[in-house]
């Protein structure tokens, strides 16, 4: 794989003042300038203070799909590039974060059944938010480094590897996100977009698809904010070169019946049997159609995606990728083999009538005072605890009634974590509208 | 005297994202607000990439002017407050900055002479703008050093005392300062106006009279320009419990007929003897009528300004002064004695007409090439190099006739000084509008 560092620039010395300046007074940047600006920040030679004026200024000002395109690929190019081009349909996927949405851990596998090759990195957890790798970690074995040959040579014979971010993939969305974050300027459609793309562009696949979540759960709270990022997004995609499309997704409540590390994994095996939750099903499905259309094989994608589910050829991906990685791949044929923490407590309804909401950041903070998150990177985490959603919003409830189970260990953070559910559960003694999963559909 | 530190606070602690935030979004900052934020960034508490945020915040959002008094009193307050209570009246005077504006020399003890106290803080010249200090260190043993007692005694007892910059004046303005200058927020009025103000808060006098330079060669270009920010600073000063007042005044040729240390001293002594250049003459009577006005005393104040240039009062405290500060009293008396640079050179006009602009700009930097300025802080200087204005914009000019003369030593600079004052000089066909000297007055 060639990790390829930018070239030192070579062009006049920037002027970082007078770069601010225009930016300030409205004027547009050329590819040239966000480069010098973006390598220059990342080597360390523009310091945080001219950054932070001219994030401000853009904050303010805006930035073309051009201007947004031209800042996404230098910071892209600030680091390794992966060069997937060995591979055929490379395609990747990316949610802006949720709770419970262990997605990828079936739209991946789904993917490799329908021909597409899926050469991912995935992060950890942090706060209320899953992380993929330490879902799979909940498979005894399962080893998220791979050497680059590896990496390759797995995604090519069985269609899917996934490993940890070990590479150096844009630098500088690092560096400027934790600027952005100390300076209130991190609520600027460009700046996210930028974010979001610079790792994916620098990620390499050539088909991106993207869940963009909406709610007051998500970091973007009304569906017109998620179109619009969406939007931003595909338009980087396109001015790169990548197929790139985007589906918005309700987040309010968690997705599917399970948050926590193994009890995830235990209902993606389920959903790559067919026998999921329907929520969590319809996301995957709807997705790998996106995924497939964007790779231009448009044809019978939704009937093709629903047969990977039913037919098996997901659920064998998955295994052979299990086992690829070192896993044991008895867990993915008999998931009740799993250490799931043996305790168990549960919310009751205190009222009747309908569960009218089910706040998604509740659950994920349960689960995290459980011990199954990190408060802080590099933090040890539980894969045995969670939180089992026993109705989903919408249904009827009789006072009394279990809504919610906790899978906790030794009574650790049960207390808080009970205190949050309860907190997040609303019974209403009528029907909440129909939410709709998928909100909407960009690319 | 006390120089008072401000407390630490002991308020909450600030949450500078929050606040920065705040102003992104429009809010109006509190106080304590801008007080934590300026102590804070003062004691290197808040880094310079958090402020810098802000200050592009601001540049975009403005404050109010109630927000700009409460900036420039936590800027003052940030280092040094000299206590001028002991003294009876204390008056100080601030230029916006020019060419041959050597309007101090001869305004302070104009204002002595008339019953008010000056005790002044003054700064030395940098790039095309000289500074009083180096003025005065023309006269020979004139020091610029005195104690806190001696500086407070000798303006009580002569009513003018002039020092360096020696005391921790509003040190968080030299920090911003700095800042700004490299993140594009220079341009900014309530910054410009709380920069200029929180030295003079700082400095003590219950009297504060401000000459707002505006035209090509100064910071403000246009009359609007000069009268918003005349208008910030007279609205600071009142919220501070300060009388100030404005007088806008064109830049756009140099003030008087000569510049350089020495020869600017040559000329206000000669203006403190009633045989001064119109222009300069006219604008220290114009400033003392202000600063006797703002300070209470406004019965006849344009007869007695006048009166103390005609009846020798305002040069006997000049001389008075000097004595009192180490000076050679006798270079007062015979002003020929002053060590003018022997070499001598001149200007010609290549065409008759009428000298329609003489660029100031142009002259200052003439001055310090021929070394009569610094490039950097700390340059030695040569105080008897400059120019002389043979002629002044408006008058007619014949083919062949000198319009300027420089003085120099050995011929240093003396090629690019007079490509600089070629480059200065327009001679028209036709006579210029009349340019009047005072624009406006604020207050």
């Amino acid at each position: 794989m060639d990790r390829s560092q930018p070239e030192a620039s070579a062009t006049t010395p920037l002027n970082v003042p007078d770069l601010i300046q225009r930016k300030r007074d409205g004027a547009a940047h050329s590819a040239a300038e966000l480069h010098a600006l973006i390598s220059g920040y990342t080597r360390g030679e523009v310091p945080d203070y001219q950054v932070s004026a001219w994030l401000m200024a853009v904050f303010f000002r805006g930035m073309t799909p051009q201007e947004t395109g031209d800042l996404t690929l230098a910071m892209a190019e600030s680091g390794d590039l992966l060069d997937l081009s060995s591979l055929p349909h490379t395609v990747d996927k990316h949610s802006t974060g949720g709770v419970g949405d262990k997605t990828s851990l079936i739209l991946t596998p789904m993917l490799a059944a329908l021909g597409l090759s899926v050469a991912k990195m995935s992060g950890r957890g942090l706060a209320h938010t899953g992380g993929t790798i330490d879902k799979l970690e909940s498979i005894p074995g399962w080893n998220p480094e791979l050497s680059d040959e590896a990496f390759l040579k797995q995604a090519r014979e069985v269609g899917l590897a996934l490993v940890g971010q070990s590479r150096n993939l844009a630098p500088a969305d690092g560096l400027l996100y934790a600027l952005r974050d100390v300076t209130a300027t991190v609520d600027c459609l460009p700046l996210i977009a930028s974010s979001i793309m610079s790792k994916k562009l620098a990620s390499g696949a050539q088909t991106i698809v993207l869940d963009v979540k909406v709610g007051a759960g998500a970091f973007m709270k009304t569906p017109e904010q998620g179109e619009a990022l969406a939007r931003a997004m595909v338009q980087i995609g396109e001015h790169a070169g990548r197929n790139v499309r985007a589906v918005l997704t309700d987040m309010q409540a968690p997705l599917g019946r399970l948050a926590g590390n193994a009890l995830e994994v235990q209902e993606a095996i389920a959903t790559l049997k067919g026998q999921g939750p329907q929520d969590l099903h319809d996301l995957c499905v709807e997705l790998a159609v996106e995924a497939l259309t964007a790779a231009g094989f448009p044809e019978q994608a939704r009937d093709r995606a629903e047969a990977s589910l039913q037919d098996g050829s997901a659920l064998s991906r998955f295994r052979a990728f299990v086992e690829a990685q070192g896993g044991d791949p008895s867990f993915v044929d008999d998931p009740s083999r799993f250490d799931v923490a043996p305790g168990r407590d549960e919310v009751l309804a205190q009222t009747g009538g309908f569960l009218s909401s089910l706040d998604a950041l509740s659950v994920g903070r349960a689960v995290l005072v459980l011990g199954g998150g990190r408060e802080r990177k590099g933090d040890a985490i539980d894969h045995g605890v969670g939180v089992e959603l026993l109705v989903k919003p919408g249904e009827a409830v009789t006072v009394g009634q279990p809504l919610l189970r906790l899978y906790h260990r030794e009574e650790r953070g049960l207390t808080r974590a009970l205190e949050l559910l309860r907190d997040g559960v609303t019974v209403a003694s009528t029907p909440p509208a129909p939410a709709p999963l998928i909100l909407g559909r960009i690319g």
